[in-house]
């Protein structure tokens, strides 16, 4: 018998990342260990054991990282990152306080430039969170892109519609005419997609909400909106509108594989099937749904009728962190404790929905796992902290140990944008410095 | 008229620490910036603006965290350090399932020596996470007691007493007699209080309970024990004893201003009644009542009705985490969400619960709180994270946005134990190695 023969050449590739633990979240959901990446042009092109990719690989740059768990990057499926300028400006009090009386006022006073600096801001705490992706819904539309593009972090950037006044937009159409804008200035983007996102039920007219639909359909981008947050709003939808939330956005031709609901807490059974049958997405936030006293959305139910469910920080005003490791954990527990059953929304659903499931949920099914041919979104927690030993179950840990502090290294497309403690795509100094000029001129009194 | 005199000398002191922001968690619960602590003899003898104290005092060292958040270390109220052991085993499942499949036979192999190691790793967890004090209740104290010394915690260390055979006694006998051993070992501590702790109503026959409050009692301890942390449990009792466990643990002498009941979910109006007019402390476990299923216990009723509620994380192994900065928002969002009311339990309130009611709850109110004569206990986080700005409430991003990843610095009775995620009175690699040894021992099948 011959002995087996060595490879005579190896491959090139631009990373190999090599780590203790690989959670890859594909369709086995395999957990790798003591397993290596290959990286080409920003995406994955080979996985698995560290001795046999360290033999094949010649790679420009090795990242080892022995004692850490790669997962893949984190999808927020639902935030207004500028919101950051908002952070702990009012809390604990009741909605209709909150709004009119602290972040209504301030808002008024909002430019692009603090648009701008809210948004990096929130890249920054998002990238030390292990947050790759992220859908944003704010005013000042431009403004986001500019910072998500200058941090490097993936994005669906929503320019937000209204009927109603605001420092951004006069009217409606003129909303409509920059998510036009916005789609023409994204064409090409590899990192960052356009969509468009009424604001509401009870903030945009009928007319409005159906030609947001039409924009979506047109243009081939998502269509996202505020929907059954409360249980006020089925009320006051059914009394404006004669029927309830999910529903009426029906009529309208709203729901469908392209719309991502955000919140769906209070939905009844015919809401649950009727959005399963449109292939309806929902963004679960179950830290400001809890926060704002919203309600609990039926996300265990959700799930089992075959809906897909992403998870969202929803913004800093109103959670107060852009931290998906916790939101991943209190989305399991308070499906625990409100369907009375410890075994509902297990840690690898909560993972789920964090990572594969947000992907989906956004349109971009190709995000939040690691396999060949997906793009290189990735992050590594810190497996030397106390809080991950023994490291029985990694998933488990990820979801109920971690608290996202661990996070030593975020990676998008193949580039490493956060790595101890560091930002390396931005002058965090400096935006430290003006981000906080910004905040407290815009709450100024 | 005359110059105001210059100070003719300067008061020496041990340590002189400064910092961006103060949150006291005095009776005012005044919030400082740019102030400072001198702490000697491990008490705090000044706290005021950073210049003043510059200029008066002389320390022997200096610690400048000019862009840190002192805040009181965190009182834990309730944990089994050693479950960190059993971290991740089994998760999502019925706890008949959990306790007799997984943890029971696990802990039939448990040694001193592996709850020793257990516990230095929660003393690790705790510290880095800003926890300078925690009641622990679990088998082989006198491990517990060695490790929490070594590491330089303070902790009420509970002898645990059940009427079934475990791995650390055959007989409750035995178990007290040990806990009289423990309140003499530990007599002239400063750092560590001796406890008794009955398991339970359903796992320590009625003579058992009677003796352990008898003992707390005649030694002056705190008295603690597991109660209507479900539904059942009152069921149970009263099936088996003709009462609910409140009233019974009342006939049997067990209420009082000395007493500390964990959980505390399933309350009606007559055990809150009882439970604030005997004086009795609940140590509050949102995260493990959530993981499983438990209930959500009444706090903001509780609080309202003048019960002292502390708040714990439980132990490891239903949790997963030993962080009391999650404990507090998750503490805070459930009694919203659970009241639908966004003003219950403020972001304030959340802080009281892990300072400086967490100390009275453990009849020791010097602690969890930072003013003259108190010891020096604190932690500092770190202001420069993104999740910390603007900064326009200390408190409320202390209790919503830190994750507890942000703690840089831990201090026990003037002595910094925990320092810039290095750990100062251990050897954390070899913690790590024999501890990975340990788990992994007890939990081979």
């Amino acid at each position: 018998m011959n002995a087996p023969i060595a490879p005579t050449h190896t491959l090139p590739c631009d990373v190999l990342i090599t780590a203790a633990v690989v959670v890859t979240q594909n369709d086995a959901r395999a957990v790798l260990r003591d397993a290596a990446l290959a990286i080409t042009g920003g995406v994955i092109t080979a996985i698995g054991p560290r001795a046999e990719l360290a033999a094949r690989y010649t790679p420009v740059e090795t990242i080892a990282l022995p004692e850490a768990m790669l997962l893949p990057g984190l999808v927020n499926t639902h935030t207004h990152a500028a919101m950051t300028l908002f952070r702990g400006l009012c809390d604990d009090a009741p909605l209709s306080v909150w709004l009119s009386e602290h972040i209504w006022p301030a808002e008024a006073k909002l430019t692009p430039e603090a648009v701008r600096l809210g948004t990096q801001l929130a890249c920054a705490e998002m990238l030390a969170s292990g947050t790759t992706c992220f859908l944003d819904a704010y005013l000042f539309v431009d403004a986001v892109a500019d910072a998500a593009q200058a941090a490097g972090l993936r994005a669906v950037l929503c320019q937000g519609v209204f009927d109603i006044e605001n420092a951004g937009f006069k009217t409606a159409d003129a909303a409509l005419a920059s998510a036009g804008a916005l789609a023409d200035r994204l064409a090409g983007e590899a990192l960052l997609r356009p969509a468009i996102f009424p604001h509401a039920v009870y903030t945009c007219r009928r007319a409005t909400l159906e030609r947001c639909a039409a924009f979506a359909k047109e243009r081939g981008t998502l269509l996202s909106t505020h929907a059954a947050e409360t249980a006020r709003e089925n009320d006051d939808c059914l009394a404006a509108n004669g029927q309830r939330v999910i529903p009426y956005l029906h009529s309208l031709g709203m729901l469908g594989p392209q719309t991502l609901l955000a919140h769906g807490v209070a939905l009844d059974a015919a809401d649950l099937t009727l959005l399963a049958a449109t292939g309806t997405a929902v963004s679960h936030c179950p830290k400001s749904n809890m926060k704002l006293a919203s309600g609990i959305a039926p996300v265990h139910a959700l799930r089992t009728a075959g809906v897909t469910v992403g998870l969202g920080t929803d913004g800093a005003a109103s959670n107060n962190a852009l931290n998906l490791f916790s939101e991943m954990e209190t989305a399991a527990l308070l499906q625990k404790v409100a369907s009375n059953d410890p075994t509902a929304l297990k840690a690898g659903a909560a993972l789920d929905m964090a990572t594969r499931d947000g992907a989906q949920a956004l349109g971009w099914p190709e995000l939040g796992r690691l396999e060949v041919g997906a793009p290189a979104d990735l992050c590594a927690l810190d497996l030397t902290r106390p809080q991950l030993h023994p490291c029985f179950d990694p998933i488990s840990d990820a979801v109920y140990a971690a608290n996202g502090g661990e996070v030593v290294l975020t990676m998008v497309a193949g580039h490493v944008l956060f790595r101890d403690g560091a930002f390396l795509t931005m002058d965090y100094a400096a935006l430290r410095r003006n981000f906080a000029q910004a905040a407290s001129h815009l709450t100024a009194r």
